[in-house]
Order: structure tokens, then sequence, then C-alpha cells
């Protein structure tokens, strides 16, 4: 098994970091996106999306997505349990890791892509629709302070995937100026307990 | 439990099918979102965030987002199986799901969202921003129709929510005028199949 990764993106460090919870190690290659390496035919040949990671299986297989490559290794090692425990709790995880990605993820991303000179030339950028992203992402980290008011991780009492895609939506919201505001203190606080985890570092 | 569901919006739409397949009823609310009935205080009472649908548990728990509903449904009833049979099968099921929902489903929604007077006044349109949305989801589906020219649903030879989210999406596309095209056979064999099924019409 193959893992092909990108430490410039924050896709590809939701894999590392839940690789690094689960105590896992594959062996990796490194995909340089500034050089475009993930537009090349051989790359596209793995994956005609261009997207990172990808997970190359031993029979040949390609998995893309992030969350669905950590599906798998949660299958391969489903200790600790990281997408939920029994299917309620599943169910719950699911709902919490969407509510990240959609809102903090994807804003912070969506900021970036499309203002930040690296897509200059690469995608077709609308400023206009970045300054939208990055209000919306503002408005989560706001509603997630409340949230978090009540509970120690995103999902409840154990540590989840919702931590993950929402500790790596909030460590790439710092380039585009999306930050944990001076009176969020309850995100304050659980951003100092996950930053803190070993796993962090992926 | 209780399903807030709403007649005019995609996601809803993509749990009816959902549970269309699964032979489930359940009690439902209808939300009528062009009344705005999802930002009123009560609605906002069970889910912040104002997305459609919600589940609401007999113990008064609420779950949101679609495809998490969509996950708590499959733990009740695992018949037949909609998000992949066995972990190598799930994480698979995984992507091809991610696959139509980023590049079909968030296409025909964000082209619409940005374009359409239904959003006028209730979101921040950027109009150029939509047309970068049907751009990409008209490629997609030009993607998708070579993807389908060696099997029969989207992720192998069994229905599953990855035909759904597609199907919602093209559907919600139409609107938009992002169409399958007539050159693209495997996307309309596929397309005839899946909407022949009883469940489409949910």
């Amino acid at each position: 098994m193959k893992l092909y990764d990108s430490v410039m993106a924050p896709n590809p460090r939701r894999v590392r970091i839940f690789l690094a919870e689960k105590g896992v190690s594959v062996p990796t290659v490194q995909v340089d996106i500034g050089k475009a390496e993930n537009r090349s035919a051989e790359y596209l040949a793995k994956n005609a999306l261009g997207g990172v990671p990808i997970l190359e299986l031993d029979d040949g297989a390609i998995l893309t997505e992030s969350v669905a490559i950590c599906a798998y290794f949660e299958g391969l090692h489903p200790q600790p349990p990281l997408l939920g425990t029994d299917a309620r709790d599943k169910a719950f995880v699911e709902m919490w890791q969407r509510r990240m990605e959609l809102g903090i993820l994807s804003s912070t991303t969506g900021c970036f892509r499309n203002t930040h000179a690296f897509f200059k030339g690469r995608i077709p950028q609308v400023p206009e629709y970045g300054a939208v992203c990055k209000e919306a992402g503002v408005k989560q980290l706001a509603w997630l302070d409340g949230e978090l008011a009540s509970r120690r991780f995103i999902a409840g009492d154990r540590y989840s995937i919702a931590d993950i895609t929402a500790l790596v939506g909030i460590d790439f919201g710092k380039i585009s100026d999306i930050r944990i505001q001076p009176d969020q203190k309850n995100l304050a606080r659980w951003y100092q307990e996950v930053s803190s985890r070993p796993s962090a570092k992926a």
C-alpha cells in the first residue's frame, strides 16, 4: 500500500493526523502540488480528478478522497475508533465531521483558493466568493465556540475525525486570516488540547 | 422519530430516496424554505445552521446532515446496504459518494445558490462563482460518462448512496441548464435506470 501525500495541502494532513492517532505508518510518496505534479499524466492516470491524497492498494486499486481513505484505515485498524462506536454514535460523528467540513474546512480552503496567489492561473479565481467564504468561516468559528461550551471534543467526550477536520481547517485558515478570536475561550481551550496531541505535528 | 423535510431542496430528497430504497417510512414535517421556515426561531433552536433535513430522535436528540441521517438509517435497517458491504467496499462507496457530492451536487447547488432569483437577498450571491460551478458541473458529467462505460452503477455493480447523490445532483442541475449531453450515452443509460426505480419519485 502506498499513500500519495502532499505536505502543502490541508486534505492530506487530515489523513496523516488520522494515521498518527491510529499509530499506523504507511509508505508515502510526496506529490509537489507547487510544481503541479498532481497534474502530470502519470498522476492523472491514477486520479483523473487530480486531488491528493490517494491511497494505492496492493492490488493496484486507487482510493481517493481523504475521508474515504480514513474509513478504509478505520476498517483495518478499528482502535481507537475515530469514526464513532455504535451505529448511533457513528451517525453523530458523521454529522459533526460534515459540519466541520462544510462550515470550516470548506470555508478556509474556499477563501484560499479564490484569493491566494498560489491558485492564480491554476483555477478560475473569484475573489468576491473568497470573501464570502471568509465571512462564513468567521461566523462558523463563533458558532463552534458556543457549541464547545458544553463538551470536550467536537462530537462529544471522545476525540474523532471531526476534531481532525476542524483542526486542519482552522490551521489552514490562518493564511487567510480566519482565526480564533480572543473572546472565543471554549474554542481556544479545545484548540490548545487537540494541537498538543502528538498527531497534530503530522 | 420525526424527519423535517423540504420538498423544494435537493438534500432532503437524498434522504427520501434512501428511505424509499430501504422501504422505511418515517413521520415527516414539511419545512417551507420558500417562506424561510428554516430560519424561524423554532427551527433554529433545533438546528442553528438552518439546514434541512433534520432527524429528531425519540429522545429529542437532533441529527442533521443528509448523509449522517442516511448512516443512522443504514444502522437501523442494514438491508439493502446502500453504504457498502465490507470495510473495503464501504471505503470505495464513500469515495464515490464524495466524488458525486463534490463534483456534481455541489456544482449544481453552487450554481443555483449564486445565480438563481430564489436566493437573492437570502445569501450573498456571486454570479461569477455560479458560472464557475456550472462549468465544473458540466466537466464532471463528461468525466462521469467515461467512468460509467465500464460499470452499471456509480460505485460498481450495486446501487448505492453514490447513485442517489448523483441523481439528485443531476436532476437539480436542470434548473441551471447543467444537463447530460446527447453524446453521453453511458451516463444517459445509467440515468434512465436509476430514474426508473420507484425510489426516484421520492
